[in-house]
C-alpha cells in the first residue's frame, strides 16, 4: 500500500517535472543585501550576505527561463551591483550588473529589478562587480537545466564554490592597493569550499585579547563541507572557482574526476586527479563512489601557480550512511606542486569541445587584438595594464553615454591595439615601466570576429616572475584557439590554432610566459567587460571594455541610471 | 631699517585685513574624500579624510561670506554627505548636508558643490552625516569671524576638536547595533585632542603578531597635540566636541577658562575649572598665560557621565619658548568624578546670553512639544525612540518628497506630539518596551514659536541608568529657557522659565533623569533633523525631522536628487 502511493506521489512528480520541461518560466527572487558577522573560516568579520548567507541562495533554472531578482540594497552607505556571471544577456546588456559599464550602482534602501533569460543550459556564478565586493562574500551559483539530453548521465547534481577568504575587509585591501607606498593584499587567511573554511585560531594567542570571541575552531560555522555520496552511484559536481588571488588544484582523495562541462559548453570528457581551476571558472566533473564504502574521504583545494601560504581547504567526501562527520582515517592528500607550469597546460590543451556538441568557429576573424598584460607605474602608483595601459571606470557607465553620446563622460582617443611584437622582451622588465590610465574602449564592428591574443611576460624585478592570469569576457563565449609558451608568433602560431573542435569558455587562463589565443563574434549589442578575474588586478587596472552595436539597442531602462546627472 | 620695513609690511597687511572686513567673500575650497590608513592614537586603521587629513581642513571665513566647497567624493564604494553643523542655511536648505533629510547622498566618483552663507560669526563644525561616516574621522572646524567688535578681547585664537576613537571601523559598529543579539559599540579605545591620542599599543602583545606594524606609539602623527602660549598673553581657545559617544570634561592644569561663547552665541563670562562638553557643542573660552613660564603644563580631557573605560586624552600646553615636546613635570590633573551630575546640571545653569548680546525669545509659544528618550524592542531590535517612536530615515529626503508631494516616500501618520506626562515613571523602564519604528514628521506652521522639552528616564533595566542625551537642531538657533531634575511639570515649570536672557545654542544636553526646555522659531523653509548627537544613539532612531515652510521654497537643486527614480 505505502508502495503505491509513492509510486503514486512519484508519478505526480514526474509529470510535474514534465510540465516544467515543456515551459519556460519566469522564476522570482527577492534578494536582501546587507552586512553581517559571519565565521566562514572560524574567524569572525562582516561579509556581506544575500539573504543572511553567503554563498548566497542558488538559483535553479531551467534553459530558456527567465529569472527576475528583486535586489534591495540594505548596506548602510554602501552602493552595490551584482554581475550574472557566465549569462551572455542577449538583448538585456542593461542587467549585466557590471558598474561603470552596464549600469550605475545600485544606492543602500534602493530595490533594482535584474530580469534576464538564461538561454543555455550549464554551471554559472554571480557575484558583486562594484569595487572589491565580491571578496566580501557577495556570491552564489546558477545552475540550469538543459531541454535536451545531456551526453553523460549521473545520479546526483552538487554544486560547489572554491573561494580564497581574508580577514581583512575590502575597505583595507582597496586602501592598501591604491596607496603610495604600495600594499599589497598578501597571501589570503584560508580556503573556502563551498563557504567553509578553517583558519588556524590558535596563531592568534594574545595574552590580553579575548582570541575565542572573534576566532573559535569548534563554531559549527566552519565545520568542513560535507558531500554525501551514496555507494555505486554517479554524480556530477560543479566546481567553481571565484578566488580573489588564487589558482587552485581541487582533487578528491581516491577518486578520479572525468571533466565533461566547462563554463555552460560540453567537453569532449577527459579523467583528471586534480583538477586545475583559476577564479571565473566552472567545471562539471563526474565522480563514481567506487571507493571502500566503510570510510569517508578528504576533498581538497590547495594553491597552485604562487608560492602557497594558505593552508589547504578541506572538505568531507561522505559515503552513505557513515557519519558526515566523520573525519577520513588517512591524512590529506598533498596537492600538486604550486610551480609546475607543465600539467596546468596540459590540462588547458586537454579541453575540447565535445564531439556531438562541437560549434566550430569562423575560420577566419576580421580583426586581430594584442593585450600584453604587465605592471606599470601610472603617476607612482603601481596598476596592472594592458599595452601599457591601466585601465580606470569612468562615472557614467559606458552603456548609457554610449547610447547617449555622452563623449566626454570617457576617453574617446582608442586605446592600442597591440604592442610591438618584435622587440618586446617578455622575459625582462622594461627600462622604463611608466604607463598610462585611461577610460578608453575598443569598439568592435557590429557581427564581426574578433581574435584576441593575451600575452604574459615578466612582471616585476624580483626573480623569474610571470603568473596565470584568468581572463573572464561578460556577454559572450569565445573560442579557445591555442595556448602556447613563450612569445607569440603572430605568423607560425596562428597556424596551429585548433579550428576543428576548441571549447568554448567564458574565462580563459594565460599562463606563466604564455600566450593565450581567443576568437569571439561581436554579435551582442551592449558594452562588455574584458579583464582578470583576480579582484585586486582588475581593481588595478587589468581590465578593458568592448562594445558593439549600440546603435541597435532599444530604449535603456531608467533603473540603471541612478548615477547620471538629472 | 628692519623694524621700518616689518612696520611697513605690517601696516600693509592691516590694510589687506580692512579690506577684507568691508567686503563679503566668496571662499573656495576643493575637497576630496577618500579612505587613507592613519594612527590618529598610534593604532592603524581607515579613516575617512580630507583632502588626506583628520581632522580635515579648517574653514576661516567672515561674517556674510559665502562658503563654496567642491566635494569630490573618492571613496570606492561609499556615497557620503557633509553637514555644516551650527549654520542655518538660511535660503539653502538644500545644502544642509543631511542625507535623507535634505539631499541624497554623493556617489563615488562624483562631485557635489555645496554653497552657503556664513551669517553669524562663531565657532562651527562641519562633519558627516551618513550612516556612521563621522566616526571614521570625517570633521573639522569652521571659524567665522565677526564684522563688529566683540565682548572681549584676546591675542591669539585657537581651535581644537575633542573627539572619542574605536579601532573597529564604523560597519562594524553599525552591523553590530542592527543586529539580534545586540552588540554595544562600548567604551572609546581613546579621546583625541584636535586629532590626536594615545592607545597603549602594550594592550595589544601577541606573541605571533607584529603588533609594532599597526600600533606604535613612537608614531610622531599620534605625539600630543601642542597648543603654544606666549607668557603674559590672553589666548581665545575654541572647543567643540563631536564625540561618537563621551560626555567630557575638559582642563588645562593650573589654568582657569572664561566661557566667552557657545555655538555661536556671547555667553555672559563665567570661570570654570573644568568645562564639561556634550557631542556637537562648541565653546569659546579665554586664557591667560599667567603661569610659571619656565615650564610646560597638560590639557586634558575625560570621560564623564559613563563609567570611564578610556584613559583622559592629553595635551600639551607649551609656554614659548619652552620645547614644544617637553613634558610637564607633574602629573595631568585628574578630571571631575564621573557620576557627578551636579556640577555638570550647574555649568548648563551658568550659561546666559551676554547682556549686551540678548535677543529675547518671544513671551508664549504657539505649540508645545514633548519628547520622552526611551529605549525599546521594535521587532526584536533595541532601538532608541522618541516617545516611543525609533526613527527611520526614508529613501527620498524629506526636502525632495515635501517639495514634490511625494506622499508615499515617508509614513504620513503624525508622530506622537508627547508622552502621558501623569502616569510615566521615569525612574522605571515600562513593563511593555516594545515601540514601533516610523519616518513620520513633525509639521511646523510657518513663522510659529515652538516649544519642546525633552524629557530623559531609566533607559534599561540595569541600576540607576539614566544618561546625558545632547540633542542637536538642524537650521534654527533655539533659546534655552530651563534645566530641571526628575520629571518635567507642564504647570510649574514653565514659570521657572528663563525668558530674560537665555542663551541660544544648537545643542544642548538632557541630564540624566533631566528635563530640558527649548524654545524657537520655525522661520527656516525646509525640512530639519533634530536628534541626539551620539553617533550610535541616531543611528539606533534617536532623532525626529521638524519641516515648515516648505510652500515657499524655490526649485531644488537637480543636484541634491541623485537617489531620486528616473
Amino acid at each position: 500500500m505505502m508502495l503505491k502511493l509513492f509510486t503514486l506521489l512519484n508519478l505526480i512528480f514526474i509529470s510535474l517535472v514534465n510540465v516544467q520541461l515543456v515551459e519556460a518560466k519566469i522564476r522570482r527572487y527577492k534578494w536582501e543585501v546587507k552586512y553581517e558577522y559571519k565565521s566562514p573560516d572560524c574567524f569572525r568579520k562582516l561579509v556581506i550576505t544575500v539573504n543572511g548567507r553567503t554563498p548566497g541562495p542558488t538559483i535553479l533554472a531551467k534553459e530558456n527561463d527567465t529569472i527576475v531578482v528583486e535586489l534591495k540594497n540594505s548596506l548602510l552607505t554602501e552602493n552595490v551591483a551584482i554581475y550574472w556571471h557566465g549569462i551572455r544577456q542577449k538583448g538585456t546588456p542593461w542587467f549585466d550588473g557590471t558598474e561603470g559599464v552596464t549600469q550605475c550602482p545600485i544606492l543602500p534602501g534602493e530595490t533594482f529589478i535584474y530580469r534576464f533569460v538564461v538561454d543555455r543550459p550549464g554551471t554559472y556564478l554571480y557575484h558583486a562587480h562594484y569595487g572589491m565586493q565580491r571578496e566580501a562574500g557577495l556570491y552564489g551559483s546558477i545552475r540550469v537545466a538543459p531541454e535536451k539530453p545531456e551526453p553523460f548521465s549521473y545520479d546526483y547534481d552538487r554544486s560547489i564554490i572554491l573561494n580564497d577568504w581574508y580577514h581583512k575587509s575590502t575597505h583595507e585591501q582597496a586602501t592598501g592597493l591604491s596607496s603610495i607606498p604600495f600594499q599589497w593584499v598578501e597571501e589570503p587567511q584560508s580556503l573556502l569550499i563551498q563557504g567553509k573554511g578553517k583558519f588556524n585560531c590558535s596563531q592568534l594567542t594574545a595574552p590580553s585579547l579575548n582570541v575565542s570571541s572573534f576566532c573559535d575552531a569548534s563554531k559549527p560555522e566552519c565545520s568542513p563541507y560535507v558531500l554525501t555520496v551514496v555507494p555505486g552511484k554517479t554524480f556530477r559536481l560543479r566546481i567553481s572557482s571565484l578566488t580573489a588571488l588564487s589558482a587552485l588544484s581541487f582533487q578528491i582523495e581516491g577518486h578520479n574526476m572525468t571533466v565533461v562541462e566547462a563554463d555552460g559548453h560540453y567537453v569532449e570528457p577527459f579523467v583528471v586527479q586534480n583538477l586545475f581551476i583559476y577564479s571565473g571558472e566552472t567545471y562539471s566533473v563526474l565522480i563514481k563512489a567506487d571507493q571502500d564504502p566503510s570510510r569517508n574521504y578528504w576533498a581538497t583545494t590547495n594553491v597552485v601557480n604562487r608560492p602557497p601560504k594558505t593552508p589547504p581547504g578541506l572538505a568531507i567526501l561522505n559515503y552513505y550512511p557513515n557519519n558526515p562527520k566523520r573525519l577520513p582515517p588517512t591524512a590529506p592528500p598533498p596537492g600538486p606542486y604550486w610551480d609546475d607550469v607543465q600539467p596546468r597546460l596540459n590540462q588547458s590543451l586537454a579541453i575540447k569541445a565535445h564531439q556531438n556538441f562541437t560549434t566550430p568557429p569562423p575560420p577566419i576573424s576580421d580583426r586581430l587584438i594584442l593585450f600584453l598584460n604587465t605592471q606599470n607605474l601610472v603617476n607612482g602608483y603601481r596598476r596592472w595594464s594592458v599595452n601599457n595601459v591601466s585601465f580606470n571606470l569612468p562615472n557614467i557607465p559606458y552603456l548609457i553615454s554610449l547610447k547617449n553620446d555622452l563623449t566626454q563622460a570617457f576617453d574617446q582617443t582608442p586605446p592600442p591595439n597591440g604592442f610591438n611584437l618584435t622587440s618586446y622582451d617578455i622575459y625582462n622588465i622594461p627600462e622604463n615601466r611608466n604607463g598610462t590610465a585611461s577610460s578608453a574602449i575598443y569598439r568592435l564592428s557590429f557581427n564581426s570576429t574578433v581574435d584576441i591574443v593575451l600575452q604574459n611576460a615578466k612582471y616585476n624585478e624580483n626573480g623569474s616572475t610571470s603568473e596565470t592570469h584568468p581572463w573572464h569576457l561578460h556577454g559572450h563565449d569565445f573560442w579557445v584557439l591555442g595556448y602556447g609558451e613563450g612569445k607569440f608568433d603572430m605568423y607560425k602560431d596562428p597556424r596551429k590554432y585548433n579550428l576543428v573542435n576548441p571549447i568554448m569558455k567564458n574565462t580563459v587562463p594565460v599562463h606563466p610566459y604564455g600566450w593565450t589565443a581567443l576568437r569571439f563574434q561581436a554579435d551582442n549589442p551592449g558594452a562588455w567587460a574584458f579583464h582578470c578575474h583576480i579582484e585586486s588586478h582588475f581593481y588595478m587596472g587589468m581590465g578593458v571594455v568592448f562594445a558593439e552595436g549600440i546603435e541597435r539597442l532599444g530604449k535603456l531602462p531608467s533603473s540603471i541610471m541612478g548615477c547620471v546627472g538629472h
